[in-house]
């Protein structure tokens, strides 16, 4: 742990495979140019320029040559989970009226909605056309999964999100579908393409699973405990959007009559007064929610790590044991 | 003709495709499911139940069978293209903030805008599911050109449909976006599933790109001389919505300085007043363009029956003759 915290292992990752990622940042650019339509480029130069850590596609590069893996069709995968992951962001800003992404504001606002949808199916697109060209039908089949799994799983979070009878189970079900698959596909893609035995695929898909949903969970905590400078976010802009999360399930199950009806109020009917969000912050406190929820966190880290053990001993694997350390870390 | 116009030729073609047709059917209804969120069919059942033609679907089918095809790949390919179809009138209906569909409320209206990105992502994720079952590279190619190009076309109407610099060429590769690429893509892979010899490939792109272009137009033409009973949507939709196409193209080409004022106050600016649409009527009757937008329609038809030569001499080479025809022929 005392590396990770002089040394982010998502920095290390980048510097590790820096060549990799800026072929990936190449492609990334040429594929997104439309000649016939500017206003594509215009609307995705916006994200890729406000950065973000580019996690999933290092995860795909990574795994590939952890796997031995001495092609270039990594670099393709890679630009293809990342166009996946743009996309989706792009049609959640709609969905979820957002104004800010990442500290900017968002698409949605700068053009408008339809550009975030249309501009969002371009990208599903070439991505698809990308993948494509590995031509790997068991990569095409595991991306086609993830897809729906993605989808799937944002139609659920829409319908259960203020639904007071969302238990743990269906929040994870939400998170596999808006984080974890795209993990796992990332991670067991990376594998497969390197012609990595089953064995090895597995426990890349067991691996990227547990950290998607291990950094869901955190992401979800964040938003009650996080600042905004860190996060680019308001604290409790969950209970706000009446989303519910691991921390408020955890309270609602534990609720006494009085307290499951202010839940009621404010996440199912949606009717929140001044003063509610901090209410809603004194009972999770009351039942230590927050703290529950970071263990559970943890425990998906320790899932994670023991997943890697069946892969070759390298600096990579390591790289990636620190990266579900930092996960949490950024918790602390 | 005259047979066209006694039996009409997609029924012709629905009976003879009609347990092929069941099975697209049968198929569409399980992969529409979704174990976890019920929204999910519930917006979809709501589409599919409005029918439609179900014409592409349909169109892969016959291009199969007509290229010999004796498997059951054909039977995915029409559902993934159906899928594709459904997916994209659900982004459309956000895009166009269309209250009407087919006669009837549509889905965003019915259910709300997130609805209709999200489940029309997971149709996406769906056909695609789908075409990677079918095992064959090159399809998965062409779908992934086709909806590369229907994105693009989607985002190019956006920025130039109100734009009284889009001439008839800026128009065609919008036609082609939003229509003929699923087309040309349909027939195509029909061909190719049947593992058809690349002339015959190639004559049922041609054959498919040219219906959609004709498709298209007819039904631009259809939006200012249709009646509602019959299209499901109002006379002068297009100019109410601002969209460019093909008959006020015409007239705007042909403008008076004085008409190319009205054209830029009611389309570019959007400032529109009573009377407003039956001026621009007389517009386009002035410089017959209505007239001169089916002779175009007519010589995309004839092209589509042209490239049919290159095809085994059957009874459905035939009934995609007469349907060809019947595309224009519901203009008389």
């Amino acid at each position: 742990m005392n590396q990770v915290l002089t040394q982010k292992p998502h920095d290390m990752l980048a510097a590790t495979l820096s060549n990799e990622m800026a072929a990936v940042n190449t492609l990334i650019q040429t594929r997104m140019a439309s000649e016939h339509a500017p206003r594509i480029p215009e609307v995705t130069a916006h994200l890729v320029e406000a950065g973000g850590k580019r996690l999933r596609p290092m995860l795909t590069l990574a795994t590939a040559r952890l796997c031995g893996y001495s092609g270039d069709n990594h670099v393709k995968l890679a630009a293809t989970v990342e166009f996946i992951h743009t996309a989706t962001l792009l049609h959640d800003d709609v969905v979820d009226e957002s104004g800010q992404r990442r500290g900017r504001p968002t698409a949605n606002l700068l053009w408008d909605n339809k550009s975030s949808v249309l501009v969002g199916d371009y990208l599903f697109a070439r991505s698809f056309q990308l993948m494509v060209e590995t031509g790997s039908l068991r990569v095409l089949d595991i991306l086609a999964n993830a897809s729906a799994t993605i989808a799937e799983g944002e139609v659920l979070q829409m319908t259960a999100a203020s639904d007071l009878a969302t238990d743990e189970a269906i929040y994870l079900q939400v998170v596999r579908g808006k984080t974890a698959a795209l993990f796992s596909a990332a991670t067991q893609a990376g594998g497969v393409i390197a012609g990595a035995p089953e064995t090895q695929v597995d426990a890349l898909f067991a691996y990227g699973d547990a950290l998607g949903v291990a950094f869901q969970i955190a992401d979800d905590l964040l938003d009650y405990q996080g600042d905004s400078t860190a996060t680019g976010k308001n604290v409790g802009d969950d209970f706000r959007e009446r989303k519910l999360t691991l921390p408020v399930i955890k309270a609602v199950a534990q609720a006494t009559a009085e307290e499951r009806a202010f839940w009621m109020r404010t996440i199912e009917k949606g009717r929140q007064d001044e003063g509610d969000l901090n209410h809603a912050l004194a009972l999770m406190d009351k039942y230590d929610t927050l703290s529950a929820t970071r263990r559970d966190a943890m425990e998906w880290v320790t899932k994670a790590q023991d997943a890697l053990t069946a892969l070759p001993n390298d600096p990579i694997r390591q790289m990636l044991h620190d990266l579900a350390d930092y996960v949490v870390a950024r918790l602390a």
